[in-house]
């Protein structure tokens, strides 16, 4: 088993050597496999001559390799890229089906259908509001139940003295919503756990995960995540409602459910669903997201449609939360993450401020290095040994008891009392809380705000302060995250002791850390600006301490959002759509300059150490992510050292049985196929699906009679079968119809994206990236097929820290 | 003369019939014109077959063609495209040097090269910015002298009785400062006149446009710009800001400047300088700028250096008007562009207005449509009859003595006089005029702010009005551009009369539209919006009037803002960068729905009349400008129906006299040529200027005796050579050397990108645009040479109201 290493996989590498002959592709029904280099151990020929300094890098390389390719370390899936995978199709098939229908086409068809798009824009924009909105009240709702009950005994027990029955209450309670939520994503949906952020970067990159936008994922990430904030985890949910929208979008745009078992004929063109992106509810934010993470190509109508569809989905959720808010059509609510205004008179910052706050940024890399590196070690163990869903379940509730008897335990012996005076109430005014009146409850249920009658007795009585005090380590535990982020942000310089600080930030990382990875539908967002606020306002008191004359320094929210973005920036380290999305929540462009360095520094810093939280995810999963550009030193490959051959090709009229067989082929399990004229010069690419439908609608010619035995199959045909095709074991092929002809000259890519075999690896890439291809044929001079490149083919080479690395392929 | 109509000149397209003998390439030094198809009148072949209906469909506009084609319509020359432009290189020519270079870097040298790009990009803004920051600064001190006299002026001659001199005085210096901004433009540079986004635009889009990015440009757009400003034209200041930001980008990340005749050695790559983008100082929206507006290709790392930059533009813009206003160090001032923060809390709307703002923004659409044509037939009348520099000097004058005559007219005839109140010098406070605080004096050199204690006599004497009254016309008149608008957003409601808001609106509406075109540097964008926010200000006066019971139409200032998005979206035609600059200038992202859809809306109903401003302005320079996406009915056309045929092809060992004979050839002038083997097949490309370089440095063979006559050459003497090649002229070629032979292969892309005949246009488009192309070369299918497609010869086919046109190339 440790033979597995890169030298051998490199060794069976088809002909570095220069004689194309050998690269000629088997043709009709070949049943070797494509990626026959994986595993085989025939030969080890390196190549030789004017790469010398290449080898030499390669070489240790396979050294490196050989020792991490141990047995122990499989489970470590990172060094692996899954064929499990299968890419999607973003190029248009133009064949002649297709040319024909658009040449039918009228101008005003072409008008037509681009109305339509806005329309199913709008639609999914709608949908996905009305998401967010039900998310929202329903946390709110079920919230306050919870807050009943608890209410409900405190007031019973505070008398007899049994504090430690309230704590083992509130224990139980969040364990059985969480585990609840748990239980439906473990059991249901496994692929609706997280923050699905890891799922639809790869989805939008053109890796098509399997179920991730399935209705009924959606259902199941609903539930969950709103399980998992009632329950009060260390979690947010807003990465939750990305995936949503993503699952809105693709329904919407593809018209159709497989869980609904309906098709709602809406399904304007293929090319609609092509990539209808994520929606952010916060909407600049949203499309940057979408353009800094996936964008597989980009499109200038697409964004426009994205950035309409955003504007709707904020449009919708203002609208319905002001109609449940009983203020109908007060649509001024700007968007979901609102961490309040800075104002510009009041919040300034200076140039000899900049240095520090790159320093916080290295810091916020640091820690996030950190984070990652933890949550790292902790997801390998859970692949390792949490993989059953019954422990998955038992993990979330024993991290949800843990949750709960963490921060009480915290309150309990922090003694940091703060007086509740006239200012404290001016700073959480009704109005905001119009907007979350209830969310005050989310993380723990305590309202301490809602009834301000009632409150400070039971607050004092709770939370271990006189009467007409608080404390200030429960308002930043037991409070819901995004308002903890706000009260570090708002709050009077004072209101928080910096020993309480530290603590928090101390227990909140590590159990945010402990949550990211759970078998719960959670995000990771708020959580990591709360660690991030809590020790940049920390960073901010002592500046203050320091430094006592300045005023400058007065104020510590500003550095609050500074920590927050170094924080957030170090964990999932996007750059672009971060500082708009924090621009925007904090309302003041001022802050933009600062935000980006601070971001750019966590960035650098992290990228030293760790790679980015959701990069380490998508690594894990063994997915053949394409970056944005080729591996910096990847000049000296080419074309043809990179593609997969021999290829299995066909002939234009090709036997019924040839075609059959070689769909069957689980070994190999190719989805194009190269159309050759004899001697393989290529004339054309068909892919799985479509010989599938061809097969389903008996598309055969029949020689011996020379007449088409079926009728003239339409565009309409392949569109149906879209987006999901039967396997082909379904399809019944009689042995007579094995005998016939296909004729798959009409149905073909007539001009398929070719590359010359010396094409650099770059080059190659480029094109493939920037056209969103699947296969992309290598020819030799002659226009003969020589190789395919897939996109495994390309992701398998990396930047590792010691240069270029290749992964292996693997089945799993 | 009328036969050259579009059934001439497709009648000499070459072998539309399909024997793939007659389109093999000419070989060696062809003479045979490229675009030979042009005027050429030989035979009258149509296609036959399969494309019966597209027959039809192009006889018809044939006919339409042979209308439209007469001599007389000539001038118009938007029908014609030049080939005078040439275009950008985006694609790397990876050939053996190249590649040799790329893999002798190591790890670190990337990554050196990344930081260098940073810094580069650092560099650009910080540059912007400065510039911002002196034109801003330039402009109040200028016009602040200008006040100074002409108060000294008013002051001498009011007591006397003669108001007329005083509007002469206004009038003929007004004229005098165009006249020196107009000369410089018109005798100097007139490629600065204008507010150069239509040149930017086509620049991004790959264009060449001649010494649009050179620094003898930015020196006179920066001081015609002061001198328009100044002179109190109707112009804004933010188009040509974004040409001068275009330009630093070009030079700096190019390292030298011809016009300096210094090479600041800066140049770390091409790549660097491939598209350095522009800059807007109002950040965001300048990213979506350059996206929505140029963008050739999409690149992550590219946006984020685009946005780093805007952020230290904005910045080192902010920092130098800090130490200008004696507050240095507080860089809290939000952008260049800022009209006052809609406050969330007081200015709301409602689902009900919606439907309201969509027919504002048809208005806009409407009035945008009709100004677009107004200015259209003006710049015919100007490109006839007012070419000569000195008159195109005269028409300025001419127009900033007209503008200076009847804003003093309409306020001499107007009589809304205004309480001059106390909550009126509220609506000014100073803390906002430190951004411009003698910028009030812009547009007609009246103060009537600064000196608030002898403001009101003066004020009143001049403006005839009493004592503690104000013109309200003379607000919106006697004011620079953007505070015009900020008060029309912000005032009051009562503040504006009805008529003075429609007298107003009419008449700002001619004066800007007979301003833009002048051959001033002057740009469209704040105009438009004060048309707008008048217009728009009226409406909500009226609607309030119409509805006295309701609260919510009380503040017109809303109505003002959806008019200025309706009229600048329906002049400009941009829809996400508008969106997100009114939005950030507002600073309220709770307009961001509606102003989309308005601006959308008057997209669609201005593009039913007339396309964008700039576009037309595109159009009438006959600029080879790419769309997006090819034309929604061009299917039927294939690589085959319009590349350039045959094709000028050289030899892998050429003999030098061949390529200077057709390197010198004026009338095809070709800037790449494909690589051959005999017979014909493909193997390279090989551009103009990397020839010249080789013919320059001797890199020949002497085949007689064998061996190479030159050094080796470096891959740095053509980056040297970069941006500007000697032209062929000027190199010196023996009659000895002319017998020598060149040696290609080492220079020569050896994998240019290629299609077959039979790929459909919308293929070859995307392929084009989404890599940034300059040549593709189309092979049959045994890979050999069978035709080139240019952006010329995509950028014939648009879409008019009656289908598909093709436009004729010209040499002019």
């Amino acid at each position: 088993m440790s033979n597995i290493t890169k030298k051998v996989s490199w060794s069976s590498r088809p002909d570095e050597s220069g004689a194309a002959g050998e690269g000629t592709p088997l043709l009709n029904g070949s049943e070797q496999p494509r990626h026959s280099r994986q595993l085989s151990e025939e030969g080890s020929l390196f190549q030789i001559g004017r790469l010398s300094t290449v080898d030499l890098e390669e070489e240790r390389t396979s050294d490196e390799d050989s020792l991490r390719g141990r047995p122990k370390e499989i489970p470590h899936n990172e060094k692996l890229l899954s064929l499990k995978y299968e890419s999607l199709d973003y190029d248009n098939i133009e064949n002649q089906l297709f040319l024909e229908e658009e040449r039918r086409m009228s101008h005003m068809g072409f008008r037509c259908l681009e109305i339509s798009r806005w329309v199913v824009c709008g639609l999914i924009g709608f949908l996905t509001g009305l998401i967010a909105c039900f998310i929202d009240i329903a946390v709110e709702q079920l919230a306050g139940i919870k807050y009943q009950v608890v209410k409900e005994n405190i007031e019973k027990f505070t008398e007899v003295g049994g504090l430690s029955i309230s704590l083992i209450l509130w224990a139980v309670l969040n364990s059985a919503i969480v585990m609840l939520g748990a239980i439906i994503v473990a059991f249901f949906e496994p692929i609706a756990a997280g923050s699905g952020i890891p799922q639809i970067k790869c989805y939008l990159n053109g890796v098509k995960i399997p179920r991730v936008v399935r209705l009924k994922t959606l259902v199941v990430k609903v539930c969950g995540v709103i399980c998992s904030v009632v329950g009060g985890l260390a979690v947010g949910k807003e990465g939750p409602m990305i995936h949503s929208g993503a699952v809105v979008a693709a329904g919407v745009s593809q018209g159709r459910s497989t869980s609904l078992k309906r098709d709602f004929k809406f399904q304007m063109s293929r090319r609609v669903s092509s990539r209808s992106g994520d929606f952010f509810s916060s909407c600049r934010g949203g499309v940057l997201f979408s353009l800094e993470e996936g964008a597989s190509f980009w499109n200038q109508m697409l964004t426009w449609r994205i950035f309409f569809a955003s504007m709707i989905s904020t449009f919708t959720l203002n609208f319905f939360l002001s109609i449940y808010h009983k203020n109908p059509g007060d649509l001024s609510n700007p968007g979901l993450i609102n961490f309040g205004r800075f104002e510009t008179d009041s919040v300034t910052y200076n140039l000899y401020e900049i240095p520090l706050f790159i320093a916080m940024g290295a810091i916020g890399g640091l820690l996030g290095a950190l984070f990652n590196v933890l949550n790292y070690w902790l997801t390998i163990f859970r692949i390792r040994y949490v993989h059953r869903p019954c422990l998955q379940v038992m993990e979330a509730m024993l991290v949800a008891a843990v949750t709960a008897t963490v921060s009480f335990t915290m309150i309990y012996f922090s003694n940091d009392c703060q007086p509740l005076g006239p200012e404290h109430t001016e700073e959480y005014p009704l109005q905001v809380n119009t907007h979350l009146p209830l969310a005050v409850w989310n993380s723990s249920a305590v309202c301490f705000r809602c009834n301000e009658a009632g409150l400070t007795k039971m607050w004092s009585c709770i939370l271990f302060c006189a009467d007409g005090e608080y404390n200030s380590m429960a308002t930043a535990f037991f409070n819901t995250p995004e308002r903890s982020v706000r009260s570090l942000f708002h709050n009077q310089p004072g209101t928080y002791n910096p020993l309480t600080l530290g603590l928090f930030t101390l227990t909140y990382f590590f159990l945010a850390c402990w949550t990211y990875g759970l078998s719960v539908s959670a995000g990771v967002f708020i959580p990591s600006l709360l660690i991030g606020a809590a020790w940049g306002r920390l960073c901010g008191i002592l500046l203050a301490s320091l430094t006592s004359s300045s005023s400058i320094w007065a104020d510590p929210g500003k550095y609050a959002l500074i920590g927050a973005a170094a924080q957030l920036g170090g964990i999932v380290r996007m750059t672009l759509s971060l500082t708009v999305i924090m621009v925007e929540a904090t309302g003041n462009v001022t802050y933009g300059l600062p935000i980006m360095l601070v971001l750019m520094t966590a960035k650098i810093v992290g990228d030293y150490f760790q790679e980015g939280l959701y990069d380490i995810h998508i690594k894990l999963q063994s997915v053949p992510f394409l970056h944005w550009e080729a591996p910096a030193t990847s000049h000296w490959l080419t074309a043809r050292s990179v593609m997969s051959s021999p290829v299995t090709c066909l002939n234009r009229l090709e036997k019924v049985g040839t075609i059959v067989d070689i769909l069957s082929n689980t070994s190999t399990n190719h989805n194009g196929f190269p159309v050759v004229e004899l001697p393989a010069k290529l004339c054309g690419l068909i892919l799985r699906s479509q010989l599938i439908v061809l097969l389903k609608h008996k598309v055969f010619v029949e020689l011996a009679r020379s007449r088409l035995t079926h009728r003239k199959l339409q565009l309409k045909d392949f569109r149906d079968a879209y987006p999901r095709f039967p396997p082909i074991q379904s399809i019944h092929v009689s042995q007579d119809e094995r005998e016939c002809m296909m004729d798959l000259r009409e149905f073909m890519n007539p001009t398929p994206y070719t590359v010359p075999q010396d094409t650099s690896l770059p080059r190659v890439f480029k094109l493939f990236r920037a056209l969103g291809l699947r296969h992309l044929v290598v020819v030799d001079d002659e226009n003969r097929v020589i190789g395919l490149v897939t996109r495994k083919d390309l992701a398998r080479y990396h930047l590792g820290k010691h240069g270029l690395e290749e992964l292996q392929l693997a089945q799993t």
